[in-house]
């Protein structure tokens, strides 16, 4: 944790330099300490030295905050490993992700987005719509590449693959059934994508 | 729902008839129309007629309470359709499950107990955990029926199956970016299952 307070404390690239980046990092102790649920902007306040006023400004909410917090910490945690190859591309950005939800503020971040939103379904809709596109992104393009460098079928339904990789992982996180491992992670990559194979690949698969 | 209130009002397995169904129906009627954050005990107790002290009784919590209500509603919609082929038999049950969370008060009694499980993960940890696997054991003996049948490889890890059908499923419902449809269920079973498939059967699907 001490990693992501140091980062975020470096120059912000709007607004005046270090508040925006105190007020982020602020947040992120509290809820790595205490969870989302004692988040609230004005100890955030209190607790940066950011005026009340400058917060509610940036982020309308406490939710808004959370969102731009989760999402520099993934920006900075997930990459394109662009190896070349669908599956390891793919081993490597669920292993990130893992790490992400359980090694870092992104976690805690996103199980109290998600609480906020479940309670008030009507009033999220379109914050949670936003949220979810910005966390499918990544895999999104990994995906479109490697079905024009036909290593997956052409006629591979994107949004349900990333549905099942990131359904699933999501699930371990909120539910706590079963461990969030990196076992885990490339385990569901080669799971899903047999079904994704092209008939060259999965045959070739077959007779090693 | 008319049918899902005339059902709970049936003869109760336990305690006295009539008063377990009565005051689930007015649960169910309650989520229904406003949703989880609107469901107290005091409001089922008062439009039940039926005494607070029976209630607490039998349901401590709410969250006990709505985990009834929803064990009782699946356990009505969902059963194991042993077609003899486990494709079709997942195809039966995932269409059943989005039907379930999308058309029946199973959807907002689910959504209700994972906002208030995540708010509170640490009180809630048990309870989520015996939700987790109620709710698995349908598909858990299709899956392990099939490998003794063997429509699917010995070695498939049925837990990773279920997080990637059940995962894709519950993350379309709590993040609503996408379809709970039909089509979607098909085309997940379908997705998933390739990377079960013994080395004859896919060998065979692929000649088809």
């Amino acid at each position: 944790m001490h990693t992501v307070k140091r980062k975020i404390h470096g120059p912000a690239s709007h607004g005046k330099p270090g508040t925006r980046g105190r007020a982020l990092a602020t947040a992120a102790e509290i809820l790595r300490r205490e969870g989302y649920s004692r988040l609230t902007m004005e100890r955030v306040a209190a607790e940066s030295g950011v005026a009340k006023t400058t917060i509610y400004r940036r982020w309308p909410t406490k939710a808004a905050l959370c969102m731009e917090l989760y999402l520099e910490v993934a920006g900075r945690e997930l990459h394109d490993p662009d190896t070349g190859d669908i599956a390891s591309d793919l081993r490597h950005i669920f292993n990130m992700v893992v790490r992400l939800q359980t090694r870092t503020v992104a976690g805690p971040a996103f199980i109290g987005l998600i609480a906020e939103a479940l309670s008030n379904p009507k009033s999220s809709a379109s914050f949670l719509a936003e949220f979810a596109e910005r966390r499918r992104e990544l895999t999104r393009r990994v995906l479109t590449r490697a079905i024009h460098r036909r290593q997956i079928r052409v006629d591979t339904d994107v949004d349900l693959v990333i549905d099942a990789l990131g359904g699933a992982t999501t699930f371990r996180l909120l539910q706590r059934h079963a461990p969030l491992s990196r076992k885990f992670a490339d385990a569901l990559v080669t799971l899903v994508l047999s079904g994704c194979r092209t008939p060259r690949a999965s045959r070739a698969r077959q007779e090693i």
